[in-house]
């Protein structure tokens, strides 16, 4: 049977969703408890990576057993036996056909900026910038980034691609008690571009740059214009989308 | 020179706030630091501990120095040397009649509990109780705890005091997106008085107990007639009034 989970995780602990070799990383913490309860070695395909210190609320993956297991036992399961830093969200039986990269449509990242001051409560979950930024000056900017652009400038270096354009439907940004929080939603997203627009968008909310560097910093497709890349724990993933939801709205709009 | 500071720190990593031999605990990193910049050995006496897991928003202590600091750069020093899960918020110079333990008046502490699923991205900070409570059966026990009492029932077992009367002025309950806020404020705190309260009423609002039984709780002076003791992670040390803030109301009043 093939099922799809969606699932939650403190990036804090981990080098990383991506299996790698001595490292703990959220793919080889579930397929060592998917492989135990099945007896059976058992691979996962998640909908993307996403690097150390990166969260997700919603990451999606699949995986096929041979044995038939009840979506809800196998969820208890998974939870009894995973580290409490991962959360099995929901288990449902799938088509033989669904594929949790491939059928991707759209997804959603969040990233929080701590304006106020240093928070050690927050450290790991909210990037500290720690000094006031111009909103009005991130607002301007914002519409730069969306629509359908080539991004190599705002991936990482030496992250080769057949391709790198990109569709952005959406960015918001909304303020709650002196913490910026920023709402991607793309067809996909290239290794470190949420991190690395966020970066450039802090810079111009820095008063560093302006909104009228965007265009060119897009057509140089030359890393070295942006900005920086924005520390991880800010980031999370926030939901991913798939054909049969692809009329739903984002949530927070 | 005499310094009253006020700092926050995270507790997930500490063996608690007070000084223990090979333990990290917030006390001794405070310490060494300040010995460090002050070259002389340097003791800080704080408004009271913290147990291990128990955050603070506003912890206060005091101490004395041979040289003369100027308060914002002693604060710079103390935090670009202190841990990450440290921070100095205020310093300033006191009276050398002020003491940090003896002259509280009042303390404010809050309890966070997650009455929806489980969240790894919160697990270190809101008590993950994960099933839903009636809010209003415990807002109905809230008055039987409040007043002049003898808490001895809800203090650590073993936990030797002259007197175990003290006076709770408030407790108030919020709810936020499916997350119980208990604050409480009061003269002064047993040990594990806090917690105790909040096992027993989480007792309460799932209906294995009644409001009925606060009182021969109380008059017993037993803690096994008392509830659970509530994990240390959702605890958080908020305010600490010392007698010129005496007339400042609670700041979530």
């Amino acid at each position: 049977m093939k099922y799809k989970i969606i699932f939650s995780y403190d990036g804090t602990h981990f080098s990383g969703y991506q299996k790698q070799e001595n490292q703990r990383t959220v793919q080889s913490e579930i397929e060592r408890v998917l492989s135990q309860i099945n007896n059976e070695s058992v691979r996962i395909s998640a909908s993307g990576r996403t690097d150390a210190g990166v969260h997700a609320i919603g990451q999606v993956a699949h995986f096929t057993t041979t044995k038939n297991w009840n979506p809800k036992k196998l969820q208890h399961a998974l939870n009894s036996l995973l580290p409490e830093d991962i959360y099995i969200k929901t288990t449902e039986v799938v088509n033989e056909n669904f594929h949790a990269r491939f059928d991707v449509t759209k997804k959603e990242y969040i990233y929080m900026i701590n304006i106020k001051e240093y928070n050690p409560l927050e450290r790991n979950y909210i990037y500290q910038y720690g000094k006031s930024l111009d909103s009005k000056a991130i607002e301007e900017a914002i519409p730069y980034f969306v629509g359908t652009h080539n991004y190599k400038a705002f991936t990482k270096v030496g992250e080769e691609k057949e391709n790198y354009i990109r569709t952005i439907y959406e960015i918001k940004l909304e303020e709650k008690q002196g913490i910026l929080i920023l709402h991607f939603l793309g067809n996909g997203f290239l290794r470190y571009m949420v991190r690395n627009i966020v970066g450039t968008l802090i810079e111009i909310g820095a008063g560093k740059r302006s909104y009228k560097d965007i265009n060119s910093i897009l057509e140089s497709e030359d890393r070295k214009q942006a900005g920086i890349t924005a520390p991880p724990c800010g980031l999370y993933l926030y939901k991913v989308y798939y054909e049969e939801l692809e009329k739903e709205k984002m949530p927070h709009s």
